[in-house]
């Protein structure tokens, strides 16, 4: 056992050095050091491929399973062995040479993505993108499933979740957010939302916003903030986590709530549990329960009416022009528009699931070999046309938006709303065991919000899986119905509505 | 030789990644990360040394020498194995348990010296240096020499310098230094300094110095500075040089001058040939090649009156009410005081050689057995007290101001007074090639210079040894001569005396 688990920390010590890369790439590192960069972070990826794949991994395989098969280890110890098992298993079943592939043509299609993208040039993509799902289909056969190739890509970014699951559920949700984007667009209610939209010095956007992080509850002695293209929040260990984000001058949420966003990422990784620490435990339970607590501090109470009343005051401070004469209520209802939008990323509370599911269905398509490539644009357009009522003008703002299946990540969005779906549930349950919540968020008292989701989730980190998480924290199973309840509360308060009846 | 030139790199890499870990450790780790990091530190560690004691490491080693001593190889490509087969064998050479010893006492009596200076409590860093000469006398007998056991240290540092040679010449040095000061001091010339610590603002100095390195010719697309709490340089690649400083609100020359330091370095580092990219070869020649080109930047070119006279136009600029009145030569005068002083990295250029030869002297002492560590500070403040007539009122301000014992870094020291008679060989030859040199740099043409630096040092990287270098360049060995000329004709300047004469 003692060898597994400093193996264990010797490849995530290594994994984290990864990140330190990684982060340095998006924050500091000069322009001119890219190519450099890329071999070390090559030199790095090769040394961890070979010691995953070693003899010494296989030994310590087969000494975990005959742990695991004698019954030797209980709980959580037992779980950690599973995920040592599961994890050098999964990296072995790849061959080197699917591997190097797979790098290769991901490296070079992110340069043809991003290229397509500006010209607004899909068939440019599109062979890279055959290639992709092509390689991908490879990827779930080396891998193995039960039911549905997809399953074998899905799985690695939410341990347990399969097709068969996922489709009535957003089958369901999809036919729920179609009712209510219905009856909100037939309100006359208008929000005015100028006052977001005016000019804010960045250097004070970024102050207020890490303020605002602090006062919920990101530890700067364990982790820091720095400005990159793209927001993001990586971990090389939980006493060091690193959060970006960007701003723009003239549009007060990007920032704020980007940094939010990662926020709550950061405070899942700064309350992974340390009790076997450097091991692979210490990492999310999944992508999707990662997602939970960074749409949990961005939109649930981010976006709530109580934590604009704590807020806004604040804001008056530091920005009294920009906010002059907007009251709680009108920010908290300016912060929730919906409003239907080409863009994914973009998109509020309601609309952006029909994003998501759009791509999923796509996906999975692709996967079954029902739609074939050089037809994306018209079966997305299609969709949106469908779905949110609008046809993309050109495929830049369609189906060439996003990066993740230039880097082959078939499989990643529905984590995005599984995440909300998680969150909705998170929140329904912490309010039954702390009723007074809201009133603590008004007075800009979070740290029993933190400590809940610290005891219930974060302290496990991979020790239990999704599933286990939210039966062991809500006493059920995933469902939409918390994240129903959630969004016909919110915008009945929005748009003063009455969607339950 | 492929196959050796790929093992380099991957070793060349890993190590580049153990630099960005350090950097990223001085520069802005979160306070309490700093456990994590030294897992994530020793892991790499463990990596890279497994990698150089490995079979594959020995099997080429054999497989270079076989290529050498066939006289398959010539000229560079032959050096680039030496480098090779030197740098394996040196570390193989050092027992594992060895290194094991080393690694956690120099941790350790780093944090005992911290304190020890903190609290001017010499005999309780006196057992842990102690023991760090033992290791190190250790490390001398597992590494071999010739005829001085120091040379096995000093050999590190500075390849195919010894104490039969280090010792005449620092004899030599002293005695004219000694020659120097007493005229010197004997002089009545007060020169106002007041204008360097005036109040100048933190990010302004920085500022200014960024855009003095920058047009001395340190390349911003392929390096960065940073701030952080002793000024250091660091590559990761010819391409990504990184730069620190620190500030002093109240003194202009902290950041000023130790940035031109800095960046000397950085320029060394962003001109290093690319002929072998990511081999052994990508390095300073040693450190006292690496210091002439630091020195030469900070003292040589930024210290001189052609220097100030571009200079302080521009500082006038920026901090009008600072200089006001102050003209470019009395600006010379001012950054060139001679000023005895307990401590080495605030001295002059003539008192700085006085700390380093009495370091030489004592280490020497201390490797030979005829000193012992416990009356270290007596003979430390004899030797004050006779070169430069002070006697440190503490030990804070005498044996204990320098980290570099607590490291075990015997032999390092001399490599800062050879890497000032390098400049001034460097320099001497420079002016011969470029006559018209003063009169490019007080028009802010650094070019030639830089150029001159890298055709004739900076390209070679570690393919030629110091000693190379300089009978190259200079066609002469290394002697003091040009560093007498350069300092007398300095000082004759800043006191208007005759020194020559």
């Amino acid at each position: 056992m003692q060898e597994i688990i400093h193996f264990m920390q010797h490849i995530k010590d290594l994994k984290a050095i990864q990140s330190v890369l990684s982060w340095d790439q998006e924050t500091y590192m000069p322009p001119e050091a890219a190519e450099a960069r890329a071999e070390q972070v090559a030199t790095l990826a090769a040394q961890i491929h070979q010691l995953v794949t070693s003899e010494r991994a296989h030994r310590l395989v087969k000494e975990a399973r005959r742990l695991l098969d004698n019954g030797e280890v209980e709980g959580r110890r037992r779980r950690l062995l599973e995920l040592f098992v599961e994890d050098i298993e999964r990296e072995n079943k790849l061959p080197e040479e699917h591997i190097r592939r797979l790098a290769f043509l991901t490296s070079e299609a992110q340069v043809v993505w991003r290229q397509a993208r500006e010209e607004n040039n899909f068939p440019a993509f599109a062979p890279y993108l055959k290639q992709l799902i092509e390689l991908q289909q490879q990827t779930a056969e080396y891998l193995g499933y039960e039911e549905h190739p997809y399953d074998a890509l899905l799985d690695a970014y939410e341990p347990g979740m399969t097709v068969r699951q996922l489709r009535p559920l957003f089958t369901e949700l999809k036919s729920f957010l179609k009712q209510v984007l219905e009856v909100v667009q037939q309100t006359d209610r208008i929000i005015d939302r100028r006052w977001l939209f005016q000019y804010y010095p960045e250097s004070d956007q970024v102050e207020f916003a890490k303020e605002t992080v602090k006062a919920v509850g990101f530890d700067f002695a364990r982790g820091r903030v720095d400005l990159s293209t793209h927001p993001f929040c990586t971990s090389f260990a939980p006493v060091d986590v690193r959060l970006t984000t960007r701003v723009h001058p003239q549009d007060f949420r990007t920032c704020f709530f980007s940094l939010l966003h990662e926020a709550g990422h950061g405070m899942y990784e700064q309350g992974l549990g340390g009790e076997y620490p450097r091991s692979f435990a210490i990492s999310g339970a999944s992508m999707g329960i990662h997602e939970s607590q960074s749409l949990f501090w961005e939109d649930i109470i981010g976006r709530s009416a109580p934590f604009w009343r704590w807020n806004m005051p604040r804001m008056a401070q530091v920005f009294p022009q920009q906010v002059v004469g907007i009251d709680p209520q009108e920010a908290f209802r300016a912060v929730n528009v919906v409003e239907p939008g080409f863009i994914r990323i973009d998109a509020d509370e309601l609309t952006y699931h029909f994003h998501i599911i759009l791509r999923f269905e796509l996906e999975l398509q692709l996967f079954e070999g029902t739609l074939s490539v050089s037809v994306i644009p018209e079966a997305w357009n299609a969709k949106m046309e469908e779905d949110l009522g609008l046809l993309p003008p050109t495929d830049a703002l369609g189906c060439l938006q996003d990066i993740h299946w230039s880097f082959g990540g078939f499989g990643y969005f529905p984590t995005y709303t599984l995440g909300k779906l998680y969150a909705a549930m998170f929140w329904e349950q912490l309010q039954k065991e702390i009723p007074d919540v809201e009133e603590g968020i008004e007075r800009g008292e979070f740290q029993p919000i933190l400590r809940w989701l610290r005891k219930n989730i974060h302290y496990h980190g991979r020790l239990k899986k999704p599933a286990e998480i939210v039966m062991g924290v809500c006493g059920q199973p995933l469902s939409i119905a918390a994240f129903q309840r959630y969004l016909s509360d919110k915008l009945e308060q929005v748009y003063e509505l009455n969607l339950k009846g």
